[in-house]
């Protein structure tokens, strides 16, 4: 698996998740439309189709005794754990909130930014493995530090049922209603509204590629995060990087899904052999080693480059979901790094510390998007307005500036406006 | 054009926007494939047959001679108002870039979130009768504040000519290179490059539905601004509101475009009489009479409330475009304002100002969308990096947990990359 710079197979890496759309597309097109005209009656048949759950008016909704079987159903120590994640978690986000600003200029105008949070964000969970708690931790701990206050959930529900860790996050959170649904008809639901559905103003979480499609097609009926693709790590390591930790953090990463990608960029052959000899080791007692293996051979790699900087020109240019910068001296580096989700600084910082408690949220951009993409944040559950507060100086003194754009523009209409008023 | 505020033609104007996708989408998709497939002979034949342009490698590129020549036909007043609005555009929104920060937490880790500029933005220009040299400046300013360095431009040229005014406006901004070329084909372009056109991280700017559609098909490729439908006004006038100057808000926002929307709110019977005789009397000798008397007509209305509280209330499910919050002591009262993407407070601040020349940016959430997206902004053109710096103290406080979590989701190696640490 150690490779050198201009390998192919790093194309191959960062392509890995791009074939999409298509049939997908029209047949999460069909369902959002039937949805959309037919309300609960269409969203109750998809989910007897896709679910096979009998789904009606009365069991769609996860009752209050649901919730607390769910606690009962759950390790006390997990739930210990969920709680103190959940306020890392709320910590942290609540350091992105941002306030309402006013500026003013030379003229006396006040310019500024107002912040309101949404009114309501609804959160999306697969069902079946993909349930996971921690999930519906890092979905909805941004939206309520934003202030949002009506936060709602939908998970296609196995034989009826919701994962009890996952439920049990869920009421930690605060989220007031979940849904019984999944798929694109439950995207559609969130977007447009069902009888039993209520309308949400932003969608976020994980799917398939259905749900991924409906999302892209509702975007502007609501906000929606990115787009999600397969999960993958970056490793900058430098010479005191201890192998069996590289290793074991690659592996992290690739048991997740076979179409994981764990890329470890070095600048010692010595130690890529030993992280190689690492990764062999430790991949042959982990439970999920069927995966793993399948995303170590097919996308993984050791990359052997010259010195650092080329080793962040190359993680810039993947602009990996993660990227771990295990150097000495790490934290003063991490200029060099231009395009990733989340940056783990140093040997104590793994990836797993971040996936479940620093704090940081985990939604990331994959497949290269941190290039545009941020990570989900409570930035994504408030929306600004801006602020025109203009007297009369400040309109005499741009008037004439106004007036003459306005008509470049042949939109005599908005040059009245101001030549009324001067 | 009196209504009360159960008239159901509010409904009709929050809905006139609503049909969209079906074949455009289908369409847009054919294209894009094709582009992404084909790159520059794709993009060409489209050109060619849409726009009636011979495009090739050689010509598809604004030379520095067409830009001279762009100066040369634009009237030196207008480039001097142009560079105006350039320096207090750009100023406003050099106060939304943000800052790299970092957090300490008790166990001594360091949290944070890093800031860095997407490393290209592509802005896309309409052609024809909607080339806005303005809309020029409100998507290229915020580009340039995040510090983005590459910015390009495209726009369909009609008979290989693109509106100087907007060739002004974007060498007065610094945009690099300009396409002459546009539609579904020139969004494809920017996302996937082709041999002539440059891939760019994120594609903002109006267009027509087919423009809109693709936009929506790429986002994840790249990003993308928010979908725009046709503009509108609220206008919230007291019983000391002009009503010539409301009337000519309201036929500013009307003269935009047939399906345009301007709806005033009064709870003084009188003054909402005023404004309907000065709206018809001032429709009479606006040049756009024809498109102005059609949205006036159709998406327009003045309607009679009770009080302030109840047009706030109105205002907010609208959550329109523009709202000018023209009462007494207005900026006391932008708190009750929870949707809406830009608010324009008192007697001289005119939705024009704003349009052309205050400094906040005029591309705005529309049809109701102001509930869940920002004005265009400079927080458009960076993106976060989550920063997550553990020592030895707070890996070791935090390991039990994590472990816990990671083996709650069966994840094994996510809890072995902690369990070898400490």
């Amino acid at each position: 698996m150690i490779i050198n710079k201009n390998d192919k197979k790093l194309d191959d890496i960062k392509n890995r998740g791009a074939a999409m759309e298509g049939d997908y597309l029209h047949t999460a097109s069909e369902i959002i439309s039937n949805v959309r005209k037919n309300g609960d009656k269409a969203l109750f048949e998809y989910t007897k189709k896709f679910d096979n759950f009998d789904i009606n008016k009365d069991n769609i909704k996860v009752s209050r005794q649901e919730i607390e079987e769910a606690y009962d159903n759950t390790d006390e120590k997990l739930i210990e754990s969920i709680k103190k994640a959940h306020d890392n978690i709320l910590a942290f986000h609540k350091l992105q909130m941002e306030k309402t600003w006013l500026y003013e200029t030379k003229h006396g105008a006040l310019l500024g930014q107002k912040i309101t949070p949404l009114d309501s964000a609804g959160i999306y969970v697969p069902g079946g493995k993909a349930a996971y708690f921690s999930s519906v931790l890092m979905n909805a701990l941004p939206a309520v530090a934003a202030g949002v206050k009506d936060i709602s959930m939908l998970s296609p529900a196995v034989n009826g049922k919701i994962n009890s860790a996952v439920l049990a996050a869920a009421d930690i959170c605060g989220i007031k209603d979940i849904y019984k649904v999944g798929g694109a008809q439950a995207v559609a639901a969130f977007a447009y509204g069902t009888e039993s559905v209520k309308k949400v103003d932003k969608i976020t979480g994980p799917g398939n590629i259905y749900v991924a499609m409906a999302k892209k097609l509702v975007f502007g009926v609501c906000d929606i995060d990115m787009i999600a693709g397969p999960s993958e790590i970056l490793i900058i390591a430098g010479d005191n990087a201890e192998p069996k930790y590289v290793a074991a953090d690659m592996l992290a990463q690739c048991e997740h899904d076979e179409l994981a990608s764990a890329v470890t960029i070095v600048w010692n052959k010595k130690l890529a052999e030993e992280i190689e000899k690492e990764v062999k080791k430790q991949l042959e007692i982990l439970p999920k080693k069927n995966i793993a293996k399948v995303s170590i051979e097919k996308h993984s790699a050791i990359i052997l480059v010259d010195n650092l900087d080329e080793a962040c020109e190359i993680a810039n240019n993947i602009a990996p979901e993660h990227l771990e910068l295990y150097i000495d001296d790490a934290l003063s580096h991490i200029g060099k790094i231009r395009h990733a989700g989340a940056i783990f600084v140093g040997s104590n910082s793994p990836e797993a510390a971040g996936d479940y408690f620093a704090g940081p949220n985990h939604v990331l951009p994959t497949g290269g998007s941190a290039k545009f993409f941020s990570p989900l944040g409570t930035y994504d559950f408030f929306k600004r307005s801006s602020i025109i507060y203009y007297n009369k100086a400040s309109l005499q003194a741009g008037s004439d500036d106004i007036i003459t754009m306005a008509e470049n523009e042949n939109l005599q209409g908005h040059a009245n406006s101001i030549k009324f008023r001067v």
